[in-house]
């Protein structure tokens, strides 16, 4: 969900559609994470351990607090189409930077639960004396690791992003050429306009978009 | 050493100063990550318990290995004045990028630790049963969570970047006013220009700034 306004392919897409993606992949992502956790609770109690007493708990507790939050306010504020562009532009530098630090926390949250769990599961050998499980598990965690710096470099490169809609609505003919920010384009439907014949008009695209870049409108982490 | 180049008070320091100030603190941080693993493997061969069996070890080490590595390659190509300016300008970004990786890496790798000792350690009552000790060092945990998110809110604002440095050589009288790009300037002593009087020229040095933002030259995750 993070990488969507990375990805090429759906520079295509209206900025509506990209977001219905961003939207729909994160709300996938709240459900099964809640989902999660009442598994977790639920094995818990069946199991007669004691909830929310590690660290791996609260940090990840809260996280998904945090990401609730987040897709709630990211649906309020830049998905339904009543927020003023002020609110969204002050905000969007704030989603941005929460979305990549509720991702970062929830890695780090994954790494620690792994720890427990293989320090809690694996007694006979146990987890010190490095059976093929830990190692295999430990590499499982590498993993993790690598796939998250992946997804920050993707999120951090500025040429990466994508380019800005203006580049399509200003050459438009009929003279629609309003400079409102990109922030207020949940309206918009499906602008796609041959952005092959948009090449002239990139240079003067790409100084507006650095402006936006400076009012943190498109800021990325 | 992060937040440096972000904090008002060293953008009065020449750029060299600033620099020596980084990879100081850095190179601080490297001993003492060294000192603390001579420590860590001393304390496990003296109670004969194995080392680098655990996914903390192995992320732990990884991150301390790849900060030198860090530290090592700043320190030849930015400090020492033999690179070439687009050497130096191709690796910024990948500079700044895997610092704050190895940041966010060397706090995952903490809480980790801390979740193990916690296990290891508390044993009558056990972590499970949430002494003070475990709510203590839970709390310290959230804190290290806290500490890296407004270190890395502070690192990631556009506009908490060091303004340009071309703005204090511009309005020189002399006309040393090259337009050699930041990542040029090891070379440079104290150009401590009375900054008060760069009002009038802000604009110009701000886009300038756009640009060299633009090349990745002072990108910042």
């Amino acid at each position: 969900a993070i990488i969507v306004y990375r990805l090429p392919w759906t520079w295509k897409c209206s900025k509506l559609l990209m977001k219905f993606i961003h939207a729909g992949l994160n709300t996938i992502a709240v459900i099964l994470a809640i989902v999660s956790m009442v598994a977790v609770f639920e094995y818990h109690n069946a199991r007669s351990i004691p909830n929310m007493y590690s660290l791996h708990s609260w940090i990840g507790l809260t996280a998904v607090i945090l990401y609730s939050l987040q897709l709630f306010l990211g649906f309020a504020v830049f998905l339904l189409p009543f927020a003023p562009v002020p609110l969204r532009a002050a905000l969007m530098p704030i989603h941005v930077y929460s979305g990549l630090l509720i991702f970062i926390t929830v890695i780090a949250s994954a790494l620690m639960g792994i720890t427990e769990k293989l320090i809690f599961s694996l007694n006979n050998p146990a987890y010190s004396a490095s059976p093929p499980e830990a190692i295999f598990v430990n590499c499982l965690g590498l993993l993790i690791v690598i796939f998250g710096a992946l997804i920050l470099w993707m999120a951090s490169r500025p040429h990466w992003k994508r380019p800005p809609e203006e580049n399509v609505k200003v050459q438009r003919p009929n003279g629609g050429a309003s400079e409102g920010v990109e922030a207020e384009s949940t309206m918009t439907d499906c602008s796609n306009a041959d952005r092959s014949d948009a090449g002239f008009n990139s240079e003067a695209a790409r100084k507006r978009n650095l402006k936006l870049d400076e009012a943190g409108q498109r800021s990325t982490m």
